[in-house]
């Protein structure tokens, strides 16, 4: 890493609350902006309104954009400062697929969760039909907000976006974390699982992002291996704050990845091994960004405060 | 209809056996074709194995395939008859869409099938959760297949594929039907229902057809008039056989629909008057191929054969 990219990250004597703060702070104008584009493309005219509240349900009720925002800071990384209107798509199309992941994870036959940030997930919103359909909208919207736009491009985002979303991408991760195939023991397990559930979208989005700027293979390479990294960073930290964040709180349960017996990096390594990992993780995203220089400093800004914010 | 488009339907004096097999004969080349590729390209390098069965178990368990039939038909109406890359990968996402939506509409949570073509749904065979996924990786996969191609025009048909499977077309229709959205009432609602159940992925269908053949706007009016009538005609026509079916077998329970408390055509009018509506239809179906003379043969022929197979 080089020391002034080094000099981005934040001091570590920052607490969680200050680094979430901070990666809120980073990420608030992207949020804004994806929002409002969320809300002009996600429901098309003439979709039944009991659909299209449950889809603005299911989409609008928060997150931190991380998705969206990376489409965006990698355009910006790449030299376009502008968001033109098929980046822009790329963004609410990434939030989209990451949205219908969330419905459908959620739904009873699947991890059965009846909470999403704080309000009760779709299926106990609306009910088990509304929650499959609402999935399968989000997903084939998804698809329309990007090939609806005249952009040449367009067709090149979706294959990359149907790839990272697809049997080889993020299904291969979740029907591995539900034990649904056969993966390999130990950590390479994890490996596995952590790429495809949570990195293939982390990375699809920053390539889309760089595809908008025109990147160059070496370009598109850099951000590809930056976002890989970043995102096995990203569900590592997800992983330490199920266990510190329950840790903090005596008397209350374990995290629920550990009820569930979810394979975790801390399971597998430790707590202080899993940080190491993290960190290394982390400062592997980081040097991938060295060839973008200064218009890299955002991208390496937000690798740092994910990391940090479990710490 | 013309007296030359109306030599082309069957004799009125077949039986719905007869029917069913011309109708075979008309789709099995195109069939067969459709099935080759499916095997091509439906999964991807990197799919785990136990998703990759479970998909095949899903899409190559038989079928008509109408509807890639239609894309392969409607190119050819319009004047390709070879079939370049881009109309076959066609044909295969609108078969990919058409198998995700049957595991889907067949869980638990939605109708409820235990039985499709003859064997388990895809959640009894493997589970709840894999047929989720399945499903979901089906409708991506769907998205891939079309956007993989470098052809320019492959973003228009993913855009149309989204639109006919997104939330105001085939998630609509399968949203009404479940009662989860108001629809008017009586034969209207029931309008509503088809045309966004099961018209709007037959008249895309033959749109993305069309569009690849590169129709001009006249006959790409024309090719999605046909679809539209052909897509309810098609709907009734399965209603029909719904009831004729098990009237056929005395002592057996009435049809599923009947048995779910869905609207049907036949409830909704009688079995007579519903007769004459598919007949209605199926003739302007056919009224609608007019502008392409000879060359709209196979598409007569198979708007008769649909309609007639249940009388």
């Amino acid at each position: 890493m080089t020391a002034a990219l080094a000099g981005l990250e934040p001091p570590k004597d920052m607490t969680p609350r200050q680094c979430t703060d901070e990666l809120g702070a980073l990420l608030a104008p992207y949020a804004r902006e994806v929002e409002a584009d969320l809300v002009l493309w996600m429901v098309e005219p003439d979709t039944p309104p009991e659909l299209a509240e449950a889809m603005e349900y299911c989409v609008l009720g928060g997150g931190k954009r991380l998705r969206p925002a990376l489409v965006l800071l990698s355009a910006e990384a790449v030299g376009t400062p502008a968001h033109d209107e098929l980046t822009r798509r790329a963004a609410v199309a990434v939030e989209l697929v990451h949205c219908y992941s969330l419905v459908h994870d959620d739904l009873p036959a699947m991890d059965n969760d009846t909470l999403r940030r704080g309000r009760p997930t779709a299926h106990v919103k609306f009910s088990e039909a509304m929650a499959i359909l609402v999935g399968d909208a989000l997903l084939s919207r998804a698809f329309g907000v990007l090939t609806e736009c005249s952009d040449h491009k367009s067709n090149l985002l979706a294959a990359e976006l149907a790839r990272a979303a697809g049997p080889a991408g993020m299904i291969a991760g979740q029907a591995a974390d539900m034990g649904l195939c056969r993966i390999p023991d130990g950590l390479e397990g994890l490996v596995f699982t952590n790429t495809r559930k949570t990195a293939a979208l982390i990375r699809s989005a920053a390539r889309m992002g760089a595809i908008c700027a025109q990147a160059n293979e070496p370009q598109l390479s850099a951000i590809s291996e930056y976002a890989h990294s970043l995102g096995l960073a990203f569900q590592l930290a997800d992983d330490l704050l199920d266990v510190v964040g329950s840790a903090d709180k005596l008397g209350k349960t374990p995290g629920k990845d550990a009820q569930a017996g979810k394979r975790t990096y801390v399971e597998q390594v430790g707590l202080d091994q899993a940080r190491c990992v993290a960190q290394e993780l982390t400062d592997q995203a980081v040097e991938a960004l060295q060839p973008f220089g200064p218009a890299g400093e955002k991208l390496t800004e937000l690798a740092g405060l994910l990391t940090e914010r479990n710490r």
